[in-house]
């Protein structure tokens, strides 16, 4: 099968430093970080000022048209083991390896992490987001609405 | 920023063979399709069975071990316009333009796809999944469990 070439649309920017200190694979976070987003794209963003959280966090709207107040960063995780295809889960050695297609380990042959997030603000290239674990730097390679019916 | 290159890990076999015949993004599809692994990865579906939807699609267990039966399943929609930054959402000409990152268009610079979708069986390396409305050949990129707490 041919390959494909991705190109990072922007970077995320966060308190988050290191590796260690990120939050391990399904657990919640209420860490804020920013979006980045590289100015070229700055036409793409058009449009998702209206699935800005409100404030209080109600969902609006019904069927297809709930609007959650999150959105999708899909980022690239440039520090994972590509070549690994078993993980203990969540880091625990106790816990037998099981197939990284089975979890949410950064190790996986194409790192790309999903990240539901809060859209709390938006200004020029750059989105306050809230739920962010990805560490700062880390390359951001896609944006979607989130939608409940699609992704719950 | 630094490329990165994607290596798919298989492939969806579909009766969809037309993206004409394909549903809009954002509409919800019953549609059944097989993802085929390449063997290659055959060691990351271990667990995966755990995932798969009970009879009668029960959501079993609580909390975050709550399952919902469901999948991710990550594409790379190769047909896409990689430079429209903006488009009409839902093909609709009557409808504005919008930036692609508010709307989920194939068309976007990094043509990554999501698809929450049921599992239905797994043998060997062939995933049984309803509700993939991308087409036949279309390569995929990544498999993960779908998390409701994560996700929803």
């Amino acid at each position: 099968m041919k390959d494909f070439v991705v190109r990072p649309i922007g970077v995320i920017r966060s308190d988050l430093k290191d590796p260690a200190d990120a939050p391990k694979q399904g657990a919640l976070t209420e860490q804020e970080a920013e979006v980045v987003v590289d100015p070229a794209f700055l036409a793409a963003l058009d449009g998702l000022e209206r699935r800005m959280a409100p404030a209080g966090g109600a969902v609006t709207g019904d069927g297809p048209h709930r609007k959650s107040g999150k959105i999708i960063v899909l980022c690239w995780l440039h520090g994972a083991d590509r070549g690994r295809l078993r993980v203990h889960p969540r880091d625990q050695e106790e816990l037998p390896e099981r197939g990284v297609f089975s979890t949410r380990s950064p190790h996986r042959p194409n790192p790309v992490s999903l990240h539901t997030v809060t859209l709390l603000s938006i200004e020029g290239n750059v989105l306050r987001v809230r739920g962010m674990d990805a560490i700062d730097g880390t390359p951001v390679v896609d944006i979607k609405p989130h939608s409940p019916e699609l992704d719950g």
